[in-house]
């Protein structure tokens, strides 16, 4: 297996190496009727692209999203969407040297013991390029949420040292700054310290939050298929990712109960609603109607040009120089895929939602 | 759906509610030829069983495995092993309180809006009971890791304030106190933690880290279905789990690419080794042979006896205060449930990473 | 793997060996709110019993099912259904022949391939007292069509050379005779017929037919999990069962394209018709509300008490006669084992099609 | 869903209309090292192409494949072979016709109801060019099975009334002639009776028959997973099939257990055979080592010239002749798809029957 397919009701497969003819995905399962097009789906591919500002690296993608099925006069037909995005530059680098070690902090040693070779060029199927496929199906998911009026907003809630407390948080921040900040005040802090870490030719890491509001109370399916659990795999599946937490996270480790437990109250009209959301918007693994909210680690980029030290396929020790340019974060690129993986996963489990009570189902078939 | 099946090749699925006539498990795909026995499995049981110290529910469980099927001659047959444990004691209690109203931080509300209804003894499906299954399954998971030489090791590292520190870190210490942590010393101190925490009637959280050793490179499924994306599912489909981390988890998100990569070396014998271990083991979603280290943090327990605030059915805010005694903290008996769901999803990966290299199937089929 | 786990949204585990402690199966994912009890499913596992009828193995299996989880105070609560026969009756018989040869007919050779041993106490696994667990289940589903308006009904088409021609079928009188022929007169021939095999030692087979009345136009997936392709695989599973039929099925290889279409037409009411049904109600993979028709080819029992040849595990060629009483064919018994698997693959199938089209999922959602 | 991803292991993900951009598909989980080109996939691809003889519809379709990603340097990476036909011809034929009514014997029909509308293209993803995909697939997976030793051969055995019987198979022939058929007398009557059919504006039917060669004993996972229910799902996904058998199918059901029964002895040099092969090569679901055989009834082209009688979507009794040249028959193109889905599925129970026994899969990980 490879393990490129995702999803249950709403399956994506996606496809394509970093250097390959192209790179793309077949969504299965998309219910008829959606409008979408190569427009709408591109808006998301743009904000994973590269080359958009000098912290992420200038290399030029065209990135120019085809729709090659499921798709007529404009709404899904519920057969497979297949999304194309096809390399225009494939000139034949000088992948030599990677070629003949392992980089540290990559996918290449374990990508050569897994399969006993590699497509080694910019990283094959382990590069950050795989995530396009992700970002087109994305798009689509969004767009099924936005009719069911659920709305996915993913920003960088910290960049190395500079974080942004609770209270700070400006949503809308995040689209003014090339650096996705929900803070344009710790977003310029930030930059500084990318300044900081570029001249010394290394990198930087950070935290994505992510935030849901209007996901319906009883979402989610108990025991291992929780809402929480495949969140928490959606995301951990992005490259860079190494921890997940969802509402509080780790915070409340150090807790009590009586200052953990969302108390549930009734307000003068008569809606539920909860006190806080210590519990990030999933109780049992299940939604229970307030917003969702999940934060990912994200790594600081592995590939440095730093001098590092390594081996290579001769079981020689090495010192190692990565040639060209790297993104000294991918951090603001990673946030559409957050919301993409958040986004697929939803829709995943708003379709399977559909199948728990009799009562609804024979209303459904009457 | 209700999501209680797990694996693609080692299929666990469980069953039963805290007060029904039982609870169990069938596993489905697990290699012939493996010695079982009741005896094997309830050692693994008596791990999460309750009463077991002053820090736990004094209820009592029988927790008596018996095996049903799958298993012939002392050896597993390779057909499904379906596992239960019958409730000795099902005195009818009285619920009529819970059944009305909503617990926070339990499922009972989200449960209600998704299926309508509940079983609402003892918190039915979603109470921690649940997790017997897992053990079970996860006891027969780990006696086949132990025939290819991996081994799984969970403890508690943090209780409430109390944390161990990496250096202080004693795996065999965790076995020699009730709270399973890796050093007698914090023990002692969260013990009184604890002591202090159930005079106010309250609870505590914490963290449970898990390390496994043995593991050879090149397991895990590119993409999607990385083993690290699959072990947080895993750890968060846990009832309590609110975070996972992999490696450094979120301290990597303040790190410089230079001192997060873990850099490689062969040793004077020609063996491949890394200078540190940040990743946990696991490069692009495949291990890389090092040690898998992982952690999850655990809430505090939701069911506590002090007054809370919440709703009732017939749409008031009420006070209340849930009657019986509780455990004032999971996290000890959740260590085993940790290990079984690693164990689970080794299990599974390890199978499917049989078919990852033409050249080894042919020889496996010569 | 063992392949005990059917269906994607409906998925039923079943487990158990013939003569091990008993057999059962868990329901994960049946929706919420269904009346089930033990008495309801105990009428489908009578259907299946043996000892019924001289042309039946007097084997006496008690046969009593339990429902051990996923139901609470009569109605499903949506969470895993688990129920198991067990057995009374667990004397050592003496296998002790059964264990060294291989019979004809049986999966004693391959199981051995396969797993390396098997549990040969009465076909172990691979026993017809498999279907126990899927029966059970099936009354489930069954249950919850009922609920929707759909019924499904089996019946003995033919058994030798006594087969009832379709203008001859009254599905009425199947339940009339211990061979569930729908057909007395044929019933009578029948069991003539199957004196005489019995005389000899030998056995027979026969074709099961089905008719699903009910099911709404759109149901099924197109390309590989059409409903008919998903039927025939749930048909095939069934031990004894060499050959599927949808509609007309082979008799449409020599037909006329003109003569073959089913020709749509209005009624003077506005209903949509047609004309024939040559196609068995699926098109193109997908229900058009007519009747769903399929049958079965089942092979004559294969352990029969007549002089064999076989070989042995010491590579010897030898004869065999297999002890006991064995039933002289199976295809009354397994006529509810094809109704169970039409109903689960129904259910499963029902609940897959709720997410086709958006305007519907906007509707359920709003 | 739309149901176009097929197995488990060795994953297929099929996309595209008859006339959109292209048609397509994504193999997820073929092992890495696997020689594979272009040219090998195109000689499958060549052998379903239109046009070729005058039995075949005259339309021209370019049907060069392109291997997008999944393979380096000739050799399978391990990661998703996506491979896709681009349609050269994408004029706007006009269907203004076909949008309007329901073709009898069509998936239109059915579509509007699942969907809510359909692609009403030449059939969009409903029509037999689908198939495509499965035949792109199918050719890695021959590829796989012939390094293992394993050979898949189809060929027509009936059309209309003309059947070839089993002494009179002759393999090799099937090559040398339009109609695939294993017979040269066959294939010369069965081409007239399809001229005779040409000439009434109707179409014929036939019957497919596959055989494999070298699947070793043990492959097959027991209860629902058999490989001959597989199979038959297999084989019953392609589009016309109508019926499916294994071994002697529904001559069974009309013999003796002592005729029926396949009786094993071992040979002079030790080898165990079976005195004859009505199983068809599987028992209990799992292969025995013999020859698998199977047959598919294909139903006559639905699409006629002739007159029929049919509605259109303004609730009309309607009289239609659908325009355009059609196959007036499709046996002789699926034989391709047939032996393509028998190959996909082999491969993926292949690739499952590595983990049944822990004594290999110590060895492996040894």
């Amino acid at each position: 297996m490879s393990g490129s397919t995702y999803g249950q009701m709403f399956k994506v497969s996606t496809w394509g190496e970093s250097h390959g003819k192209g790179i793309g995905v077949v969504v299965d399962g998309c219910p008829a009727g959606l409008d979408i097009s190569e427009d709408l789906i591109q808006v998301y591919l743009d904000r994973r692209k590269p080359g958009q500002s000098k912290y992420a690296t200038p290399r030029k993608e065209g990135d120019k999203v085809q729709i090659l099925s499921g798709v007529f006069e404009g709404k899904t037909t519920g057969t497979p969407i297949s999304m194309a995005v096809f390399n225009e530059d494939q000139r034949s680098h000088d992948y030599s040297d990677i070629a003949t070690y392992y980089r540290p902090g990559h996918a290449d040693y374990t990508f050569d013991q897994k399969y006993g070779f590699r497509d080694y060029r910019g990283g094959g199927r382990s590069s950050g390029r795989e995530t396009t496929g992700r970002v087109a199906a994305g798009a689509i998911a969004a767009a099924l949420l936005k009719e069911l009026g659920i709305v996915i907003q993913a920003y960088t809630k910290s960049i190395g040292p500079i974080s942004i407390q609770d209270e700070d948080i400006n949503i809308a921040a995040a689209k003014e700054n090339p650096l996705c900040m929900a803070n344009l005040e710790a977003a310029k802090k930030a930059e500084e310290y990318l300044e900081l870490q570029m001249e010394k030719k290394d990198s930087a890491g950070g935290v994505i939050e992510c935030i849901v509001k209007g996901v319906p109370a009883g979402i989610g399916e108990p025991v291992f298929d929780k809402l929480d659990a495949a969140l928490a795999k959606a995301i951990m599946s992005i490259g860079a990712v190494k921890g997940v937490e969802i509402g509080d996270g780790f915070l409340v480790a150090n807790r009590s109960g009586s200052d953990n437990n969302d108390q549930f109250f009734y307000d003068d009209k008569g809606n539920l609603g909860k006190k806080s959301n210590h519990g990030g918007g999933i109780l049992g693994g299940i939604s229970d109607g307030s917003s969702i909210i999940l934060r990912a680690a994200v790594k600081p980029t592995s590939s440095i040009a730093r001098k590092q030290y390594t081996v290579n396929k001769e079981k020689e020790n090495i010192e190692i120089e990565i040639p060209g340019r790297h993104d000294p974060i991918i951090v603001p690129r990673a946030v559409v895929v957050v919301e993409s993986m958040v986004a697929i996963t939803l829709v995943d489990y708003l379709l399977m939602g559909m199948t728990s009570r009799l009562d609804k189902i024979k209303e459904f078939y009457k």
